[in-house]
């Protein structure tokens, strides 16, 4: 019934949110089989390493019938960690956080966002799509009384430190991380980050050795 | 005095931004020689890794020295193309779009942005930081004018093939994507995607999945 999901390399489960993607787009368009071929030819990995990276899942994929789409989304939804449900706060309520709490796909997932927080007296006291926006100085005392898992920091830079800092002191589990900076936090906090420039650089890399 | 660019590895390439980063925060702190060991505390890779990524530039290293910061941030620039100029449109001018658009930095690495666009007569019209938000009818005939190098899209999902195609038709050769989608382009065409919920996905994973 395939590995024991602690044993899948990082670099299998990486690829997963994408395999995730396209086999939701199959199940919307009401496709429930799908040959490593035909995934192969839509997702630009070769047949075998979608083979190779759907075999540590267990027998899903069967000779002459290729894989049964809503088995194989309902186990990548299950590794994923999506049957679950987590309380977020995004702190930094500027044009990023609003636009992240205005994604509401990631409701779909499990991810309630509870409040955002801000020092600006014009966002404080706002309502995106009926989420709260605080004061940043009700944070700590907010997180405590509802168990927030996941702390999402869009501040600038100079303050990304100090909020994590925060927290984590408060008890979040996860901080998902948009400003530019590596935060340091205690081993057991997970950080994820989404470094904007970085991959703008990337681009631009790219665009100067074109082949 | 090192490789030619093109025979880096992208794996190298990729770690590029990070080093670019912590280059910079040194230089800001007026720190100007580095060892190995020391950017390999700050940094999270080891030493070797340090010194293997950091060969490929040629002879910045040297025994007992360290590594002349100013020197080695100003190679990497040159190698992620950061010294040159751009001009970008942003399309899709929602929070995202807008949030984008006050990232000041990019222009001071020479991405400079030329307008934004925009479905929503609520928002065309508007000026971000001094740049214009136009209509999307517009926008072929910009491109075209005004030489975009890079388009970012900032769409929903459903628009961004759409935007794509009409973005490669005017002629830009790099599309910065942050919808949820795998676009098709041509393959001169560079992509770089950021996909937001992949990130929160490896998060939810880690997550579930802590030792």
């Amino acid at each position: 019934m395939g590995k024991n999901h602690k044993d899948i390399s990082m670099a299998v489960i990486r690829r997963l949110p994408k395999y995730h993607r396209y086999l939701k787009d199959l199940l919307d368009k009401e496709v429930y089989r799908i040959s490593s071929k035909e995934l192969s030819a839509m997702m630009g990995f070769t047949a075998s390493q979608i083979r190779q990276d759907l075999n540590n899942f267990g027998g899903f994929g069967q000779q002459g019938y290729g894989y049964n789409v809503e088995e194989l989304y309902g186990e990548i939804q299950k590794i994923l960690g999506l049957m679950a449900s987590y309380n977020t706060v995004i702190v930094g309520s500027g044009n990023l956080g609003q636009a992240i709490a205005n994604y509401t796909n990631f409701q779909k997932y499990g991810f309630k966002l509870m409040a955002l927080f801000d020092t600006n007296p014009k966002l404080i006291g706002m309502k995106i799509r009926d989420v709260p926006v605080f004061d940043i100085d009700e944070l700590q005392g907010f997180i405590d009384e509802k168990q927030v898992d996941i702390g999402i920091i869009c501040t600038p830079k100079e303050f990304a430190q100090d909020i994590a800092d925060k927290l984590v002191k408060s008890g979040v589990s996860a901080i998902w991380n948009f400003a530019p900076i590596d935060l340091k936090v205690p081993e057991d906090i997970i950080i994820e980050n989404v470094h904007l420039s970085d991959s703008l650089f990337i681009l631009s890399y790219l665009l100067n050795n074109q082949e």
